[in-house]
């Protein structure tokens, strides 16, 4: 299929090692900058890492310099920004540069655009050394190129928001639309957000609201994140605990609740998501340091009838779906800001 | 909690470190057998090892009295049996020696049970050095004592069936299970298992067809197998590929099922699997060789809105419903006994 000259939807040309695998797979993809018929190449303007990523990099380099290398390193090597260790990658934003005659994503040269597949799967080549990042936070200013395929996804950035704030969003849209379907489907009206004052929780919390859930629990690890959340809105009950220990998000929860959402990027939060979640309930687990094992064997060791749903960054609309959320929702606005402020801060 | 003299339902008094974890969790478990209040003791004859675990420590310790040394160290440093690379455990089969005035469970002294809950969080001691194991299966005749909390689960066996048979199934039945509720709530015509020659997937394959699917497909590694599950008619189509190389299983599954069930005890098959299920489809994830990031990573990367369920081991009534399902499937025990036959040969 690599040798078809329109190219695969899914980027299979695009592996270099080892054959046979998707892009995602992949040890190396071949990042040149020259779209096959259904590619678009974007002059890349800034990455957004996945949090559970760069706090990786962050623990094992230690200075921002150090991160900076070892983020160079993994895109010089490997043609694309995933993270070895966590497998997660993050996303970009850009300015579309080139348009394959048969791409079908609808994009124009000119489009300011935000790519929604991971950078896991994204051919990237970084052109400036990243000099203009200090390396101390997720989001990171980009000179370079990347590639789109045909089957990918990606929206235009819209005109009435700033750029790191739509790409704050866009990042995590996935959540939102996914906990809207599930909070919907299954008729819930009690639903915990385990870091409802991150991201991807408090987008979590908005849509759980929209969705007609009447008990909102937001579990959040400090006092001051409590206060924040209190000051939105966003939730009916805002309860501290360590996500990590299941006895106490059990205990912080109270009466168990039957959707529960994952939103801490943490590993060992599993055992307390189902704990917190009611017989015939449903988890959902966004976060990326969430351990498969730890969540079928927790469930089954506390004898816990509730399903659990690998949270799947693509829902049909979740861009617009996300990106409408934050504009009516002062309270996710004002988390997101707050965010912004404290990781400029540190 | 752990003070308490009722002790705790789900183990907490029973973890020594680190403080604050659940059994499963916990690096090690105290596998005293003098039972608490809500316990029962059980004199343990047989230990089958989970095939993720068993597979990598064949791998890791080559020959069979490696690897019985790798189990007794494992037991003996973590007063349980999880591996501590897989995080996998498995099952038992014994005889209750002590049932704690305040146990909930059932059952009496002199019950012949299988415990349905994994070995990962069932405190156990073994006493004599696992002599009759020759370290070449995964069914290990074992001498000791294991600890049944108060919310845990276990199954009598059945006076109709062989033991091993018996623990065969209860050992994966959560997998049919689950398989029905999904497609009976799905109104899933087609289904696809992965591993449809294995134990939960040939149980997968029987408990789809009761549920109402009418296009089943098998996915299997080799032409024997494939052979083997022709023979019984649990699959309406039989195809051969390596369910860790996406593009070839998509290929051999053709037109994509609403339902694919990955029984499949090696990694990387997460791809394959959603790129076989139609869009609105769902995946069972029932492998603990399963990679968290890879399937949600994998699905956004291909734009592929399909649910994914993290197979939970625990669905009420599994146990009897997958020994009734094996018994009315001739398919199904002749699949068990073949596989039998090839690990004893092996």
């Amino acid at each position: 299929m690599a040798g078809d000259v329109t190219g695969s939807p899914i980027g299979l040309h695009r592996v270099l090692a080892p054959a046979g695998v998707l892009p995602q797979q992949a040890d190396v993809l071949d990042a040149d900058p020259s779209p096959w018929p259904d590619e678009v190449v974007v002059a890349v303007e800034r990455l957004n890492l996945d949090a559970a990523s760069y706090r990786q990099l962050r623990e094992a380099h230690g200075s921002g310099a150090a991160v900076r290398q070892a983020v160079l390193d993994i895109v010089a090597k490997r043609g694309k920004m995933q993270n070895p260790v966590t497998g997660s990658g993050g996303m970009l934003l850009g300015t579309v540069s080139a348009v394959g005659p048969d791409s079908p994503l609808g994009l124009k040269v000119g489009d300011r655009i935000a790519t929604l597949v991971s950078l896991t799967l994204t051919p990237l080549r970084i052109t400036d050394g990243l000099s203009r990042w200090d390396g101390l936070g997720e989001q990171v200013p980009c000179e370079g190129t990347a590639v789109l395929f045909g089957r990918s996804i990606a929206a235009v950035l819209p005109e009435d928001m700033p750029d790191e704030l739509a790409l704050s969003v866009l990042d995590v849209c996935g959540a939102p639309a996914l906990t809207d379907r599930v909070v919907r489907s299954k008729g819930a009206k009690s639903v915990c957000v385990l870091g409802g004052g991150g991201k991807s929780g408090s987008l979590s919390l908005a849509a759980a609201r929209a969705a007609g859930a009447t008990r909102l629990v937001a579990l959040v690890p400090t006092q001051g994140e409590a206060d924040a959340v209190r000051g939105t809105g966003l939730a009916d009950e805002v309860v501290v605990a360590d996500a990590r220990n299941p006895v106490a998000v059990a205990e912080a929860v109270g009466e168990p609740v039957e959707v529960t959402v994952v939103c801490v990027d943490v590993s060992g939060c599993e055992h307390g998501a189902i704990l917190a979640t009611a017989p015939g309930g449903t988890v959902i687990f966004f976060s990326m340091a969430t351990s498969f094992s730890a969540a079928a064997l927790g469930a089954e060791g506390v004898a816990a009838d509730v399903e659990m749903l690998i949270g799947n960054g693509y829902v049909p609309g979740h861009a617009e779906f996300a990106l409408d959320l934050a504009r009516r929702t002062p309270g996710v606005l004002a988390l997101f800001r707050g965010r912004e402020r404290q990781t400029a801060g540190s």
